[in-house]
């Protein structure tokens, strides 16, 4: 259980033996051998020096088949990941085990991307630095992190992301790498959060699928043959700024009439907001009095308060997320989409206007078998995956 | 050089052997183990497997680099495989080598898809014929063939194509399989197509990239990875039948305001004989009545003719193209985009208008290394992709 020595896996042999082991608990080494068509001797040498690496460890002696007794082999149950989470105004942390079941989580209220990388990079040390020290961890064997914007993953670093100011280029891998020592991946929050829910959500025994996140902004991940696929320069998925209509509202990308200026959490509150100060909304009204702004919470509320206008806006919007939906199923021929994100909170009333069109609009051959559900993970989605992004890494050989 | 025993590779080693050797001519029997880490006597075992399955052969003495003298191994110089290309109006055969350099081509003028797939194949079947018997070859290694519609791969069948009625469900993969004796794959035409321009066109360095084919339909092959993606159902790329405008033009899928039914090469015509008809267009109105009824190449013609109700009928429908192009490049980030089909017979006028839309339209991060190009091959990308299709399978090892 000391990480005196901690690192990756060295070998295809041992990143296979992980890989089964953190699928299917822990297994005998004369299993092991099996499966992996090695001498025993070799699995005790890769164990072995799993063992060392801070990887694996003996699970106890394995049930007897009547022949030798066999050993256990488990991941090492001190084995501590990191996944991190960056909204436009939300970070959440969490601490995972060598399975990423979630030991541990700590969020920042007032969080706000805008303040920079370096503000933002002290707050998410000090939530990592709590959520470890709070379990006596000393150092994690690898941190995740996603961003809301485009990420260059081999290098580490966000590249011109519209509603991150002062971001672009910034080492955002290097810095958390050099603090913590530990091995640090960054990507696309809507990457991240595919792979949570293909972890441990809905997407679980989906070879290609789309999450597509509502939040403050909107985005895509794309996941091809069980893997996330990021495109000729990384920047795959960006549906939030495909235009449906030139003459649409500014976006913050500078164009007019992109998705995200008509739908995304940002342009809801604008729409809500302008829905309470005309009279359209009674419910509305009540609601930026009492708070002084409004957020894509306050329409979900108003909507179980039976305020037409804000289901008219939630339709609205779910129609031209399924517009885009539509073409993209056309296209890209998934196997499922999922829904997630804050605005996705809104829940069944976007869900329903989402379904009706995507299902009216695509060829009944692509949309046969294909679910559009809500994310099973919620604010989970992302810290899980960002903790998977980088146990894949850790668990890969070399 | 006999075919009295031919068939697929075996072995990973094997479909190794041919891959190196398809792609970087002959090499000796030395520079292979060296290549794939084995002993000679394996590569001598391995090879000498491959000329019984009438897949490889001797390739004469290699130069000597003062050891043991070693001999080249080549692909067999009497390996042929056959690409067959369905359009809708169109029927294209090649023979070609084991690199798919073509060798012989065969074209049916008075093609017809909706003559149902008993006569279509038998035409198929006698130009494959045709071609092998001018050149002494009794059984071809492996046939590809394409076919306008989407196609269940698995299967070898196609699955309700719109513009080719009674071929649902067709045994088209079979009944070649059984006439010729040989190993058949059947695919989607645009797939084919990007296969092609992959192996041998513009598209030769391009990891990810889209083939969009513009004819009497539009589709989209879709690369990922070097790979065909062809989604959950096999009927990714279907990007004809996204819609533009629930009150444009009846589809021939049913729908409106299709892609295909603004500007597939139907379409174009339907728009040009309106054109000539209500003397809109001089040039066009002579053309229709030398020829009683107007094609897209017609269209060009009047183009070269200094024709603006010519030029505009292409330009809008580029520009149509170009925004369905504009949000793929946002969601699917693709290195490069290839034109292709009839329609792109329009060349750089057509062109002109589909790189201006997806230029301004795109984010300049997923469009500043996008070439978007005509297809190289034209013709031949379909038969040289569909012969590349069951070669690769050929290569692959069991």
């Amino acid at each position: 259980m000391s990480h005196l020595l901690s690192g990756r896996a060295e070998t295809p042999t041992q990143s296979r033996i992980l890989t089964y082991v953190r699928d299917e608990g822990p297994l005998s080494r004369m299993d092991l051998a099996a499966r992996l068509n090695v001498s025993r001797t070799t699995v005790a040498a890769e164990v072995g020096r799993l063992v060392e690496l801070g990887l694996a460890e003996d699970g106890g002696p394995a049930a007897s088949r009547g022949g030798r007794r066999s050993t256990l082999v488990d991941l090492d149950a001190g084995l501590r990941f990191v996944g991190v989470q960056l909204g436009a105004t939300s970070m959440r942390v969490a601490m995972t085990d060598g399975r990423l079941g979630v030991l541990a989580r700590a969020s920042s209220p007032g969080a706000d991307i805008r303040r920079g990388p370096e503000a933002v990079l002290a707050e998410v040390i000090v939530l990592i630095r709590k959520v470890l020290a709070d379990h006596g961890i000393e150092r994690p064997a690898g941190i995740g992190i996603g961003v809301p914007g485009p990420v260059d993953f081999q290098v580490g670093v966000p590249v011109s992301p519209p509603i991150m100011p002062g971001w672009d280029g910034y080492p955002v891998r290097d810095a958390l790498s050099r603090e913590f020592g530990s091995p640090v991946l960054l990507d696309n929050d809507v990457n991240v959060m595919a792979l949570g829910e293909q972890h441990n959500g809905v997407a679980r025994s989906a070879s290609d699928f789309l999450f597509v996140k509502i939040g403050t902004g909107i985005g895509c991940g794309i996941v091809v043959q069980r893997h996330l696929y990021r495109g000729a320069d990384g920047c795959a998925g960006d549906i939030g700024h495909i235009r449906l209509d030139q003459n649409g509202p500014v976006c913050a990308c500078g164009n007019h009439g992109c998705l995200e200026a008509f739908f995304g959490g940002a342009a809801l509150a604008r729409d809500a907001t302008a829905a309470a100060r005309t009279g359209r909304s009674d419910v509305l009204a009540d609601l930026l009095e009492q708070h002084g702004s409004l957020t894509s919470e306050h329409v979900g509320l108003a909507i179980t308060q039976g305020d037409p206008a804000s289901l008219q806006l939630v339709r609205d919007g779910g129609r031209r997320v399924g517009d885009v939906l539509a073409s993209l199923v056309s296209f890209f021929n998934p196997g499922l989409i999922v829904i997630g994100g804050g605005v996705a909170g809104l829940g069944h009333a976007l869900l329903a206007e989402i379904r009706s069109v995507v299902y009216r609009q695509s060829l009944p051959l692509a949309t046969g078998n294909m679910p559009v559900v809500l994310s099973e993970l919620g604010n989970d989605a992302g810290v899980i995956g960002a903790a998977r992004l980088i146990s894949d890494a850790v668990y890969a050989a070399g």
